[in-house]
C-alpha cells in the first residue's frame, strides 16, 4: 500500500505560499466556526521520524487561535500512565466542545513503535486496534470531526535527513535511538504502519496517507484534508434534524425480561450471622487487597440503585476494614459545566482506580441510560447507542485486567417510602432526602423499565450484574462484600 | 517539646465507646454545616510510623459523607511531581468551598523524611518553611478552617508496634525500610520533628501534640480539635462583617509612582531592522531553549497588557521558532465555576510549566489586582492581600529555579481605539473585538491606577516588569523576545 504512494510529488515555491496563505486563512475562519457550533475536531499525525510533523505543527500552531486549540505531543507513557489502560491519558486529553485537539503522535505510538520494540505484544494488537476504532467511533457519534494522517517519507529520504539533523547541533538532541532503528528496520516497521492504517481507516475516522518526500507538498496535502474535514462535519451538524421524540416506555414489552422481579426481596439475615459473616468478609477482603496490591490488579465496584436502597452503607462496610490507601470512593451526581464540555463518559475516566487499587463508583456511567434517558437529558439515539459504548469500554476495562462488579441494589417501593420518613425525621439524616427523591419515585415505573433494559443488555462474562435484594440492609450489605470476593478470588486464581 | 508529652494518658474502653459514638455525631453535623457555609477544611495527620493515623482515618471515613471529603493519602513524589515545585500536587489536592481534604501524610513529609533521608539539603529547609507557612496562610485567608495533628509515640512503643506488624502477614507489606530507621534513629528524627512543629505552628494553622501510647486517648483527642476548629470557623465566617465598600481610585496619588507613563511610546523599528533582529532573536531562543532542555530548567513568561496591545502576536513571535513539544501557550479568560471553587491562585497551578519546559500565559494571576479589583469581584482586603500572595507565589516559583519573565504590553489610549476599529472592519479579526473591549476602554483610568500599583508591588529582583512600549508591534515583538533571552541567558550562566 504504501509502496504506491508517487513520492515524487512535490510543490514549487511560489505556488505553495499562495496555497499556505489561504488554506491558513480557510482554517482560520472554519476554527471559529468550530468554536460557534460547539463543535470539536481531533487531528492525528503520525509517520517516520523526520517526515516533518514537527514543522508542520509550528505552521498550524502559528495561525490557530490558541483559545480554541491544543496541542499534545505524545511522549512515551510514564510510570503513572502504564497503571491505567492505554487509551487513559488521551481520553482525558480529548478537546472540548467547540475545540480543536493536535496530536503530534497519539495513541496509535502503541501499536507501532511500541510493537516494533516488543513491548506490546502480537496477540494483543487485535484487541488493542478493537479498542481504538471504538474510541474513535465513540468520539465521532458524540458530534467530534477527526482527521488522521500519515506522512511517508522514503528509507533513502529518511536516512539522509536523520543525518543532516545529526549534524546540526540544535536538532542532533530530537534524533533518539528509535529513530535510527526505523532506518534499520524500515520494511518491518512499514508493515506494521500498513497493518495498523488497513485496520483503523474508518469512515468516521479515515486515514490520509501523504506523500513527504517534498515538505511542501506535504503541508498542503494534510492542510486541505484538514480544512475539508471540518467544513463536512460543520454541513453535516447543519443537515442533522432532531431525533423524533419517543414516549417514554411505561412497561416492559411481552417477553423483555423482567430481572429485578426475579430478586428475592424476603432474603434477610439475623443479626447474629450478619454479625459473623460480614466480619470474615471483612478479613477476607483485607487479605485479598494484599494480594491484588501485590499483583498489580485494579478493581471497580460500581454502584447503582433506587434512592434509600442502601448504597452507601453498603460501601461503608466494603470499606470499612480496608487500609485507607488501598481504595477510593468516588460518588457521582450531575455533571459539572466543565464536564458536560466532554463526552459522557470523560468524567469516569479521570476517576479510574490505577492498577493495584480498588475504585467504588457511587453511581456510574450507567445514569446515561437510567436518569439521562428518562429526564431527556440524552436523546433516544444517545441512551440507545450508550449500551454498546458502555459494553466496549468495559470489555476494554477488563481487557486491561481490570476486575469489575456491578451492583443493582433493588428494594419495594414500599420500603422506599418507609425509609423516606424516616429520613424525613432524623436530623442527621434529613439532608440526604431532596426533592428530587421524591421526584424519581414518582417515575418508579420508568426507572423499572430502564435498569431491566440495561441490566439485559450490558451482562457481560466480564462485567456481571449483581442484583442485591435489599429489603433487608443486612443481607444486602453480605452479598455485596461476599460478590466482590468471589469476583476477586476468581481473578486471582489465574496468577 | 516532644519528651514533655504525657505518653501515659490513657482513655478506658467504655468511657471511649461514649465519647467518640458522640463526636462522630457531631463531626457529621459540623461537616454538613460547612457543606451548607461554604466553608473547606484542611486536615493534616502526621506522627510516627505505626503512630495509629491509618486507623483513626478509617474511623473518620465511616462516618463523613463522602460527597463532601476527600481522602489523600500522600506517598513518595513520582518523577512528575518532581518535576514541579514541591507544593504543586498539594496546591492541586486543596478541597473545593464546602469540603473537606483529609491529608494522610502531607507537605510536612518534604521537611522530615525527605530530610532524614537527606533528599533535602538542611540550605533548603527556611524556605521550605516560609513557602508552607505562606501555603497555608493563603488557604486560611481564603476562609479554609486547617486542623494539625503531630501523634506522638515513644520510642519503645514504636518498636513493638512495628514488631507486631511485621509478624502480621496482612499488615507486613505496610512497614517500609524508611520505618525502621526511625526507630534506629529515633532521636534525631524527633529533633527534626521538633524544629519543623515549632516553625510551622501558626495562628491560622496550629499544630495539635497528641499522645498517641493509647490509641482510644488520640483518637478522642484529635476528634475532639477538628469538632472544636470547625466550630470555631464557623462562628468566626458568620461574625465576619462585609467590608466598607471602598470607592474605586480614579488617579494616582501624588508621589505614587507612574511607571506606564514612563514608556517611551514613540520607540519604533523599520521593517529591515525588525526582521533582522527578529530572526537573530528567534535563533538563539532556540538554542537556548535546548540548553533549558538539558538543564531541566523550567521557563514561565507572563503577558498582560491592554486590550488589542498585541500579545497574541508577541506571544506567536517568541515561540515561531521553538519546538512544539518544548512549550505550551496558555489562555487564561472568567474562571470556571469549577475553578470558581478554589482559590484564585488555583487554576494557576493545574497550568504550571514542569522542569526543563517553557510556559506561557496569556492573561495571568495578576487578573486578581486588575480585572477582579476594578470589577468588585474581589473585596478590597482580598485583592490587597493579593499583592503579597503574589509575591509569595513568585517567589516559590524562583526558588525552585523558574525563570520569571512578566510583561505589560503598553499602548496609548488613542492607538487602541485604531486598532479596535481596525478589528472591527476585518472579518477574520472581527471576533477578537468584544462588548467587554469596549468597556474596558471606558474604565482606562481605573486600570492606569491598577497597573502602576500593582507593577510597584510586585516589581522584585526574581520576578521583574518589563513594561513593553508597544504602539510598534515590531518594536514589541522584538522587545519581548529579546527580554526572555536575556533573563534565561542569565540564569544559564549559574551553569
Amino acid at each position: 500500500m504504501l509502496e504506491q504512494l508517487d513520492l515524487d510529488r512535490s510543490l514549487e515555491k511560489d505556488r505553495y505560499k499562495i496555497e499556505i496563505e489561504d488554506l491558513m486563512r480557510q482554517l482560520r475562519s472554519l476554527q471559529q466556526a468550530c468554536w460557534e457550533k460547539n463543535l470539536p475536531a481531533i487531528i492525528v499525525l503520525e509517520g517516520w521520524a523526520a517526515a516533518g510533523k514537527g514543522g508542520l505543527v509550528k505552521k498550524v500552531i502559528n495561525y490557530m487561535d490558541p483559545r480554541g486549540f491544543s496541542l499534545h505531543p505524545i511522549w512515551p507513557p510514564t510510570a503513572e500512565e502504564k497503571d491505567y489502560p492505554f487509551l487513559w491519558r488521551f481520553w482525558r486529553k480529548t478537546p472540548h466542545y467547540g475545540k480543536m485537539g493536535l496530536f503530534y503522535h497519539s495513541w496509535y505510538t502503541h501499536v507501532l513503535e511500541e510493537r516494533l520494540f516488543e513491548r506490546v505484544s502480537s496477540a494483543e494488537v487485535p484487541g488493542v486496534m478493537r479498542h481504538i476504532n471504538a474510541f474513535e467511533r465513540q468520539m465521532s457519534d458524540d458530534g467530534c470531526a477527526i482527521a488522521k494522517f500519515w506522512i511517508h517519507i522514503s528509507k533513502k529520504e529518511l536516512k539522509q535527513r536523520l543525518k543532516d539533523y545529526a549534524k546540526d547541533p540544535l536538532d542532533a538532541w530530537r534524533v533518539r535511538e528509535e529513530d535510527w532503528k526505523q532506518v534499520k528496520y524500515y520494511g518491518k516497521y512499514r508493515t506494521l504502519a500498513e497493518e495498523m492504517l488497513i485496520q483503523t481507516s474508518t469512515g468516521f475516522a479515515p486515514w490520509t496517507l501523504v506523500e513527504g518526500n517534498c515538505q511542501r507538498w506535504a503541508r498542503v496535502k494534510v492542510l486541505q484534508t484538514i480544512a475539508a474535514t471540518l467544513q463536512e462535519a460543520l454541513d453535516r451538524q447543519h443537515l442533522r434534524v432532531a431525533p423524533p421524540s419517543v414516549p417514554p416506555q411505561e412497561a416492559l414489552e411481552p417477553g423483555e425480561p423482567d430481572i429485578l422481579a426475579r430478586a428475592d426481596l424476603s432474603a434477610a439475615l439475623s443479626r447474629d450471622e450478619y454479625k459473623q459473616r460480614l466480619k470474615e468478609a471483612q478479613v477476607r477482603l483485607r487479605e485479598l487487597q494484599l494480594k491484588i496490591f501485590k499483583h498489580n490488579i485494579p478493581v471497580l465496584a460500581l454502584f447503582e440503585g433506587w434512592d434509600a436502597a442502601g448504597k452507601g452503607g453498603a460501601i461503608k462496610r466494603l470499606t470499612n476494614n480496608l487500609d485507607p490507601r488501598s481504595y477510593e470512593v468516588t460518588p457521582f451526581a450531575a455533571p459539572t459545566s466543565e464536564e458536560k464540555k466532554h463526552h459522557y463518559l470523560w468524567r469516569f475516566w479521570q476517576h479510574l482506580p490505577p492498577a493495584g487499587k480498588i475504585g467504588i463508583f457511587d453511581r456510574t456511567w450507567y445514569g446515561r441510560v437510567f436518569v439521562e434517558r428518562i429526564e431527556g437529558f440524552a436523546t433516544d439515539v444517545q441512551w440507545r447507542q450508550a449500551y454498546r459504548e458502555i459494553n466496549e469500554f468495559e470489555s476494554m476495562l477488563s481487557d486491561r485486567g481490570y476486575v469489575l462488579v456491578k451492583f443493582w441494589l433493588h428494594i419495594s417501593p414500599e420500603e422506599q417510602l418507609r425509609r423516606f420518613e424516616d429520613r424525613k425525621n432524623d436530623p442527621f439524616k434529613q439532608y440526604k432526602l431532596t426533592e428530587e427523591d421524591w421526584r424519581n419515585r414518582e417515575q418508579w415505573g420508568l426507572y423499572d423499565v430502564a435498569v431491566n433494559q440495561a441490566i439485559s443488555r450490558t451482562h457481560t462474562p466480564n462485567a456481571p450484574w449483581t442484583v442485591v435484594p435489599g429489603n433487608d440492609k443486612l443481607y444486602a450489605r453480605v452479598t455485596v462484600l461476599e460478590t466482590v470476593i468471589g469476583a476477586i478470588a476468581t481473578e486471582l486464581k489465574k496468577y
